[in-house]
């Protein structure tokens, strides 16, 4: 292939859409051709919008959720349960749980999941703001909702540790079948988490 | 769905995203978080492409093909055959040609086409700049690349007629299947263009 096809900046805007998830080649040059025909207006807004992009958000100091405000919308809503907390691994999964829409209390993002082998141990998330936190409520309700894999797993079981001597109540996500999928295609752990899950349905 | 899911830059990324074809809601939000994830550097330089991105890009005086420079690389290389000029609607055809990087004349680019509906005359379209710029050649030679819908061939055969008297040489493209099809999936209208414009294989 021709090496200067498109002039640079058409070509700076398909090395920039390259870099994001799921864009190839092909669609980063429909892309940036398609950019370019934005109006005028768009283009400032974005590069306005990338422009310091890092320091317009921040962690919220009481969650450590991604805001643009120093305390995060969801800590500062009074009609939030905040004695109930979920515990999540990232940003992603506030805004997963949050489009959803249906819970209705607060969260604490451990900004990672300890794995010995990473050498990320409980030090190096935010488990120990999350102790501090709690001390404060009156009545707090913990949530785990983290993925099953081994690092969440540990995670899961250290911060059951910490707070279980305190009579603290603690819950993890149920595991199960994922909602309308074929029972034959599923994983066998899967199955049998679900199996082991299984909700009492008569009386 | 919560409507403030996401802090302020984000929802602007995600919407920015949105404008571009072929991404969804879902990619949206993916490539805006991918966005604040990668470096500042990277940002800053997309910001400033961004800027006036339509005053960096220019239409080449000459062949009319969108480029950074008043005359564009093609049309300043004196590698290219000058006198064999192929002509496209936009400046998309122009990139995909230069893809493929087997042609070695120069382009002009009509930016648009004949639709007596859409009331687009000859008038509106670049062909009073390429009858200027074919009288200037010792032995021009013209390619038309016009997709073969109303506007392609009416475009077409009104440039043909321009020139045919002036006995210049003048060709299109090949109809025909492209490479790799099915027989059996091809419209009707394809396979018969293939079929008239059949290529004579024995001597």
């Amino acid at each position: 292939m021709n090496q200067e096809v498109y002039p640079e900046p058409l070509q700076k805007l398909i090395n920039f859409y390259k870099k994001l998830p799921g864009i190839g080649e092909k669609n980063a040059e429909r892309m940036a051709l398609a950019t370019y025909n934005l109006d005028d207006e768009e283009l400032t807004k974005m590069s306005e919008t990338l422009t310091g992009l890092k320091e317009k958000l921040v962690n919220c100091s009481i969650c450590g959720q991604l805001s643009a405000t120093d305390i995060c919308p969801i800590c500062q809503d009074e009609n939030r349960d905040h004695n109930l907390i979920c515990i999540v691994e990232d940003y992603k999964s506030v805004f997963s749980f949050e489009k959803v829409g249906n819970y209705k209390g607060t969260y604490h993002v451990l900004n990672g999941l300890i794995s010995p082998i990473d050498n990320i141990g409980p030090e190096n998330i935010n488990i120990s703001s999350l102790v501090k936190r709690v001390e404060k409520l009156a009545k707090p309700e913990l949530i785990l909702a983290l993925k099953s894999t081994v690092e969440g797993e540990t995670t899961t079981l250290y911060i059951k540790k910490i707070f279980e001597k305190k009579d603290i109540t603690i819950s993890r996500l149920s595991y199960g079948i994922p909602m309308g999928a074929e029972i034959d295609y599923l994983d066998i752990i899967t199955l049998d988490k679900a199996l082991e899950d299984r909700k009492k349905i008569s009386e």
